[in-house]
């Protein structure tokens, strides 16, 4: 009994520290929050939510009082995400290059450097670099009960040639 | 009579075109919405606001699904802007040079391009280029009920030259 008891404090003490520790280190109770370049992690797009070479670099995360990320995607040349939906929307802004961007039932837009696309929430869409052309954009994406994205099939060929 | 109703007929006819206008134009209506490069305009960052020479170029405005504004902020050197606070907060993303932010009671931090700063809501700050560097950083703003900053005080040259 008596180590039942001194586990039970221990993991007493222990709940009381982690929600301390995570009242204190949350977002919301920051004046503000510096996130360095590079110090948010960076990976290569994975093959079952991209088809080609595509790479992403965090730039912040979600906060408490601001659901949203935001990566520094770059796509190869015919490189793109698979079609998707966001639970509460994205933004791009392009950094660099030239891209598509299409949602269900719409035409293929070409993209370019400076210009911003809104995704409605919920709407099926996809994005990435043109024909002959790399492109870079932010995505600033939220995030809704932990889910900022939902990932369907990839973009076919014919699909991605249809201007 | 005659002509007070039919003021009243056009005016009627009116505000439904423009009720009916305005839901089409909805922006939580559109699939996706694009904001091209330059299409958002420009201004420099008023004296009541700013000291020394700012100039902001609009990426993209808020919507009812996002309530963020964007707009790419170059700083001159030593420029910066008053205190202020955001009702909902604010994120930052330099894009070029280097400048310094603070907030009230904190230490005045440089920042440099890729370098993302939240600023939690309600918190009195400030952002501006650095004593010799220009600063170009994206001002992504929630707006609430309308009102997306609460100008304050400029921020003397005591203040600024505080490291």
């Amino acid at each position: 009994m008596k180590k039942v008891l001194k586990t039970a404090i221990l993991v007493g003490t222990l709940a009381t520290l982690f929600v301390g520790t995570a009242s204190i280190a949350s977002a919301s109770e920051e004046p503000h929050i510096i996130y360095r370049k590079g110090t948010q992690g960076s990976f290569e797009g994975p093959a079952n939510w991209f088809t080609g070479k595509v790479h992403v670099e965090m730039i912040f995360p979600t906060n408490k009082d601001f659901p949203y990320s935001n990566g520094l995607v770059t796509f190869q040349p015919k490189a793109r995400s698979n079609w998707h939906t966001h639970p509460i929307g994205q933004m791009l802004v392009v950094t660099k290059g030239v891209g598509y961007t299409q949602y269900w039932g719409g035409k293929r837009e070409t993209i370019r450097e400076g210009d911003a696309v809104w995704c409605s929430p919920t709407v099926k869409h996809w994005h990435g670099g043109s024909h002959n052309n790399t492109m870079t954009h932010m995505a600033i994406t939220g995030t809704k009960d932990g889910v900022n994205a939902v990932w369907m099939e990839p973009v076919t060929d014919e699909q991605y040639n249809k201007e």
